[in-house]
C-alpha cells in the first residue's frame, strides 16, 4: 500500500512579512507594471482586440482599483477615493462590489491615460502612507496587500499576452520592441522520467509563504505509476504532427476540438504564418522564423490533446505534474530573462528530472479546474477571486516566459477554457507505466 | 492509513451471454423502443425542438443503423444493406464511418416513417438470422451486439426526454398520454449518512456483465471523509430556494451559470410554469400541479450547484456517489414503473443508507467527465462512442424514471454539459465531515 | 409634351360578383388548395425548411383562419368558432387581431393534419351557409370574401415554393411528383421593343374586377423613352454570365449583393447543382438537366441586377413593365399548364410586343416597394395586409408557373426582399433609348 | 395637362474653377477637417463605437488616401507614395483599388496619430505642388480634386456624428467641448404650404457648379398636388407622440420598424435619457435638457414614418422636397454657426415657403435610394462612390447642423438604411391635397 510521500505536518513555519518588506515589494511590483508598458503609445494602450483580452490602460487602472477597493477603502479610516465613478468603471467581475462594464467594452477613451496614471500615483501614495501606520497586529490587512500584489503580477502577464494579441492584428504586425529570441541553444532528446504509484500530497500547505485559495487545502491524491516527459514538446515536433495531417484526422481529436478546427479552418498554433515559404511566428519582436527547438506555444487544450494522442502519449494530470515540480528547482525562462518568448531546453546535470517545468509556457493538464476537497473560498467579495470560475475550464501549470519568478510555485493553478490560445500555453507529455 | 475497501481481484467471474439469451434480449429491447412511441403521430415523430434533441423517427432509424453498421456489415458475410444512403443519413457522430447530417437538421420528411419502420423490421430479421448462425466462438460479435442493445436503451430514454421537450413547446402543451404521477407518497426528512476517509475502488471491473469503456478500468481513488444526503432534494425544498431569492443572488452561483440566468431570465427549473397562481410542471401527462415531495427535476448543473451552496452543502463527487451506490440495492422508480416522472422517496427499513440512488432523476456530481487512469477507448469507429466527448461535460449518476432498470449499474457514468436541463436531472447533496 | 396614354375616366364599369358566382369560385379555390397537396405525407406537410417558408399544414390552416377571422366572425351572427385557440395559433402577422407565434416556429405537430383538415371543412360549410343567406346588399362582405380568395391563391403559390424548398433539402432531393418539364420548345432570339416617352397611367382603376390596395389608386407617372426585352433571360444566357466570372467581379454588383455572394459562396442560382459534369436544377420533378432555353429562375434581385449590368442593360421599372403588360394578352405558363416549372418562350405572331410577361417567373424590377401617391390601406386589421411591408422590399411583376391565371393582372405588385431566391423569380432586361 | 416648371435648357453656364481657386479651397477644407478634431485625445481618435461609425484617426487618413489614390497617383508623374501599405489600409470600399480591412476593424493603434498627421502634411504638400503645375487643360484632374474636397466635407460631418456616438458611450458621457445649444429662439406654429400638380424637373443639371453622379441627370417627374410642412417637427411634438403611446402601437409602424422597437426596447430617439425626472439629450456639449422647440433629431426612418402617421400626415418624396428647396434661399443652421446642434425655427418674412429646409437635420423622405433615369456612374473605381449602394437605403435631404454650407444644394441626395439613428436625422411632414 503506497504512502503519502511528503508529510503534511513537517513543514517549517514561514515567517510573516513585515510592513517594511511589504512596502519594498509593493513599490517594486507597481513600478514593474508600468515599466512593461514603456514602448506603447496611448493608442496601443486603449486597444482591445477581443472580449477575452483587455486594453493595457484598463490593466493599469484595474490593478490600482484592487488596492483602492479591497485595501484602502477597508483599512484606511476616513479614506476619500480618487474618483467614486472608478468603483464601478474598473471592477472586473466582483458582483459583491457592484455592477461592471461588459467585458467586451473595456476599451474606453475616457478616463484618459494621463488620468489613469494619476490614479496609480494616488493609490501608490495612499498605500505607502497607510503601510507606515499599520503595525503587525493587522495580519488580515497584510494578507489583502499580498493578494493585491500577486493579483498585479497576474495582470503583468496579461498585459503582455493581451498586447501581443492586439499587435498581431495590426495590419503590419507591429513589434512590441522585444529583442529577437535567443536561438541555437539546446537540442535535448525527449525521454520520460518514471514515478511509481503513490498516495501523494497535493496543494499548498497552510504554512506557505503565499497561495491562492484554489491551491488549498493540501490533501491526498492516489496516483498510478506514470512517467513525465523530460522537456516540453518543441515546434519541430509539432510541425511533424501538422505534416502528418494532424489537423485533418478526427480520430486524434476531442469532438469539440475538431468542430472548432473545421469551423475556423485551423491548421497551426495561433500566430503561425508563412513568409517566403518559411514558417514564422508572431512574437513581441514581430514576426520571427520558427525555432524548431523552442517549445511549441499558443496551442489550445484541444491541440495539446490531439498532439499527445498522435505521439502515443497523454497529458499529465495536475497532481502528477505537481509531484515532479515539488522536487525541481524553481528556475527557468521567466519575464526577468528579458527574452519574452519560450526558449529551447538546456539541461545541466541531466538525469535528475524533467526540465522546463517552470517558465517558458504554461503546461496544459488533463485536469478540469475544480475545487480541492474541503476547499473554502475567501470570505466576502474576495471569495469571487477564483471559486466562481470552477466549471468548463482546465488547469495549466508552471508559468511562462511572461511570468515573474516570484509569482510562481509548484502548487500554482492557472486555468483557461479549452479553446484559449492567446496565452503562452504549451505541451508536456505523460505516459502510463506499463 | 486507509485501505481500499473492496479487493480488485476478488470478483467472481460473470458467465458470458449465450446466443439464445442475446436473441431474447434483442427482441425485447427492440420491441420496447417501438412500444414507447405508440401514442405519437407521424408529425410528432418528425418534430425536432432544438439541436440537442432528435426527432423520434430519427431515434428509430439510428438505433437500427447501429446494428446495421457495426454488427451486420461486419459479421454477416455477403450482407446487402437495406438502403446504402442510410449509412450516412443516420450516422450520428462517427467520423470513422463517414460524414453526417448536421445535428440541427435531423428532422427530415424523407425517408418517411413507414420506410423507417420497414428498416427496423429488416434489421430485426437479419440480426435474428445471423444470431442463429453465430456460435460462442465469436465473443467480439456478442460484445458489439450487447453494446448495440445498451445503445438502444440509451435512445429509449432520449426518445422520452426529446419528445417531452417537443410537446412542451406545442402551443397547447400537448400530453404524451402518460398517467398522472402518483401523489402523497413519502415525506422523508433529509439527513446525511457519513462515510470515513478511504482509499476506494471505483469503476467497472473486467469481469462485469456489461460496462461502457468510460467506466473502466477499475482503479483506486482516495476519498476524504464525507456524508451523502439520505434522499434527493425535493420540489418543496427547491421552492424555498427560489423564494429566498436564489436566482437573484450571484454569490450562490458559478459565474457562467449566473450569466446564463441573467441572459435567459431563468427563475425556475425547465418546464415549471404557473396556472391560476399555482405552480405546475409539464410532464408526459401534460401540465401537472407540482408535488412538493417529489424530487426536483430538469435543473442544470449550475442550478444544482447554486442550490447546494444555498443549503450549506455541496454536490458529491462521482467516486463518493459510487461508494454508496455499490452498497445499495439496484431498485427504484424506473421506466418499468410506468409513472414516467420522479416520485417522492419512500424508505422501508430506513437507516441503512441513502435511498433513490437509482431511478427518479440523474444526479449531478461535481466531477468533470474525463478519462479514468489508463482508460483505453474501444478500437475502431466504436472508440468514438464515449472518449471524444471527455471535455466540458459533467458526470451524472444513477439513472432516471425514463431509464430501463437493466440498463443501470453503480459504475454507470452519464454526462451532459453544465447547462443541460431537458434531461431528468436532479440534486443530491453531500457534505464534508468536520 | 407627352400625354397620358390611357384615359382614367373611360373605363367601362365592371359588374359586381353575385353570391352565386362567389359560391362557385370559393369552392373551386378551396378545392384547388387541397388538390395541390395530394402527393404529400403528413411529415412533408409539417416540414419548415427556414423562417421565410411555412409548412404546408400551416398554409392549409392559415387560409381557413382568414375566412374564420375576417369573414365569418364579422358577418355571421352568433358564429361559434371551431377552436378559439386557433385565433392566435394561425395568425400570420395581424397585430390588430392579436399575438402570433414566431415565424420560425410554424412547424407544429399539434394540431394534427386531421384536425386542420376538419377545420377546413368546418370553414367551408359555414361560408357556404352564410353565402346562401347574404344578399347583394352586403358589398363589404363580398369584398372580404374576394380578398380571402385572392389571399388563398397567394398561399397556393407559397405552398409550392415552400415545399420545393423543403424537398430540396431532403438528403435525397425528393421529387414532389410533378412531370418532367417540356423541352425543346422555342429558341427565340432576344430583341428589344421600344416605347417613346409618355405621361403614363399606372395602377388599378376603381372599376377593376379586383385589386389589392397596394395597386391603387391609378395615377400618372412620367416615363422616359425605353425598350423592353422581347422575352425573359434564359438559363443558357445566365450560364454565359457565370462562365465569364460574373460571380467574381465586384464591379457588376450592388455592394450588399456582392457581400452576400462572398459570405455565402454563391456561384449560381438557388437549386442549381452538378451531376456527372452536367448542370442540373432541382424542380418539383426532382433534379432535372438544365434547359438552356428555359427562363433562368430562383435568382435574387442582386443577381438580376448584376446580370443586367453584365449584359449592358438594366432592369425595368415597374411602371415601364406595366405599360407593356397593359397591351399584352393575359396568357402564359401558369399553374394550370401542369408543368410547374418555367418553360422556353414561344412566339406566335411575333413582332407585336414582348412575350412571357405573365406566368413562368416573377420578374424583378428596379422599383422599391412603396406606396402609390394618395395610397390608403384598407381600414381595420386588413390594413396590415400590404401597407406595413413598404420598406426594404422590391417589386416583382407578372406571375409565375405556380400562379393561378385568375389571380393575375397587369397592375399586380408582388414584393420580396432583394436577397430572396426561393420564389420563382427571374429576369427581364430593359434599356434606355439613346 | 401640367408642364415642367423649370426649363432644362435655360440654365446659365457656370464658370469652371481655376487652379488658384482650387488651391485656396483645398487648403481651407483640409485645415477645417483638422480644426474639428482639436479637442480630442489620441485615445478619442482611435475609438470605434460600432461597425457603422469610424474612428476619427481613420477619417483623417482616409480623406488623404482619397487624394493620394485618385488624384496624385493618377495625375502626378513619377509620384512616390508616402507609404505603399496605406493603399490597402485606408481604402474604405473601392474594390477596383483592392482589398480593404473589415469595416468593424477600423480602430487600429498603428499607424499612430502622429504618422497619420504626417501623411496629411505629405498629401497637402504634393497636391499644392501638383496644382501649381497643372493648367486649365486638365479638366478631369480638376473634377477629381473637386470630388475629393466634397468627399472630405462628407467626412467632416461623419467625424462629428461618429465621435458623438463614441462619446455618448463613454461611462460618464464625455462632452466634446461644444457650447450649450441656443435656447428660447422661435416658437413657430406648424402650417402647410400647398403646391399644385406639376411635371417637375428634378436633379442637378449638367451646368451646375458641382454635383455627385447620383444627382444626375436632370429629369422630369410627375408630382400630384401636395403640401409641405412649414418647419421641422419639434422635440415637443415628438414627446406628445411618445406620451400618446406611439412606441407601443403597432398600427402606426412599418412592420420591420415595430420589430426593431420590440427587439431593442426603443422608447425614444437615440441619445435621449432622463435626469432627475427631466428629459435630456446627449449633445456635443454633453447631456443637455431637451428644448421643446428644437427639431427632433436622431430618429430612424421607421420613427419618422410612425410619427407622420400618428400626426395624420406622411413623409415627403424627395422630388416634392426638391421642388420647394429649389425656390428657397440656401441658408440655415450649418456647422459654421458653431452651435453643433439643431436649433428652433425662426421665420423672418414668414409666408413665402417652408423654413429649415437646409441645415439643422437631414430630413427623411419616403423615397428609396435608386438611380435616376439614364443614371451613369463615374468611370473607373470612382464609379463605386455612389451607385453600388442603391438598394435598401432611403434618401435624406437638406443637410444638418454638422454640414458645411458650401457642401449643400437643393439636388443633394444623402442616403442611409432605414434603421440608422446616429446621423442628425429628423422629420418634415407632407400631405396630399384633398
Amino acid at each position: 500500500m503506497p504512502q503519502a510521500t511528503k508529510a503534511f505536518a513537517g513543514e517549517p513555519p514561514v515567517p510573516r512579512p513585515t510592513a517594511r518588506s511589504l512596502f519594498d515589494w509593493f513599490h517594486a511590483v507597481r513600478f514593474q507594471t508600468q515599466a512593461l508598458t514603456r514602448s506603447l503609445s496611448p493608442e496601443d494602450m486603449v486597444s482591445q482586440s477581443m472580449a477575452d483580452a483587455s486594453p493595457v490602460k484598463w490593466h493599469l487602472a484595474h490593478t490600482s482599483w484592487f488596492f483602492d477597493t479591497f485595501f484602502l477603502a477597508r483599512f484606511d479610516r476616513g479614506y476619500q477615493p480618487f474618483d467614486v465613478s472608478f468603483r464601478s468603471l474598473f471592477n472586473s467581475y466582483y458582483d459583491a462590489v457592484g455592477p461592471q462594464p461588459a467585458r467586451a467594452r473595456r476599451s474606453q477613451s475616457h478616463p484618459t491615460l494621463l488620468r489613469v496614471l494619476a490614479y496609480r500615483e494616488f493609490v501608490n501614495d495612499r498605500v505607502s502612507s497607510l503601510l507606515s501606520r499599520l503595525d503587525g497586529n493587522r495580519p488580515e490587512a497584510f494578507d489583502v496587500l499580498m493578494l493585491g500584489l500577486h493579483h498585479e503580477q497576474q495582470h503583468q502577464e496579461l498585459i503582455l499576452t493581451d498586447i501581443k494579441h492586439a499587435l498581431s492584428l495590426t495590419p503590419l504586425r507591429q513589434s512590441f520592441g522585444a529583442p529577437p529570441a535567443p536561438r541555437g541553444l539546446g537540442r535535448e532528446r525527449l525521454h520520460f522520467f518514471a514515478r511509481p504509484e503513490e498516495l501523494a500530497w497535493v496543494g499548498a500547505g497552510s504554512g506557505a509563504d503565499f497561495s491562492f485559495d484554489n491551491e488549498r487545502p493540501r490533501h491526498r491524491v492516489f496516483l498510478e505509476g506514470h512517467a513525465l516527459g523530460s522537456r516540453l514538446v518543441t515546434n519541430g515536433e509539432y510541425v511533424e504532427f501538422i505534416e502528418d495531417g494532424g489537423y485533418q484526422r478526427p480520430e486524434l481529436w476531442l469532438s469539440e476540438g475538431y468542430q472548432l478546427v473545421q469551423r475556423e479552418g485551423l491548421r497551426a498554433p495561433l500566430y503561425w504564418d508563412a513568409r517566403d515559404g518559411q514558417r514564422v511566428s508572431f512574437t513581441l519582436a514581430g514576426d520571427q522564423p520558427l525555432d524548431p527547438h523552442a517549445p511549441v506555444c499558443h496551442v489550445s487544450l484541444y491541440e495539446a490533446e490531439a498532439y499527445a494522442r498522435w505521439a502515443g502519449a497523454r497529458l499529465p494530470t495536475e497532481a502528477e505534474w505537481e509531484q515532479s515540480a515539488e522536487r525541481a528547482p524553481l528556475d527557468g525562462n521567466f519575464v526577468e530573462s528579458g527574452w519574452l518568448t519560450p526558449a529551447p531546453a538546456v539541461s545541466i546535470g541531466e538525469g535528475r528530472g524533467p526540465v522546463q517545468l517552470f517558465g517558458d509556457v504554461w503546461e496544459w493538464t488533463q485536469s478540469a479546474y475544480g475545487p480541492y476537497p474541503r476547499y473554502r473560498p475567501l470570505s466576502g467579495a474576495l471569495g469571487e477571486y477564483n471559486g466562481k470560475f470552477m466549471v468548463n475550464q482546465y488547469v495549466l501549470r508552471g508559468g511562462s516566459a511572461f511570468s515573474p519568478r516570484s509569482h510562481l510555485r509548484p502548487s500554482y493553478r492557472n486555468f483557461f477554457p479549452a479553446s484559449a490560445r492567446w496565452q503562452l500555453s504549451g505541451i508536456r507529455l505523460a505516459k502510463d507505466l506499463s
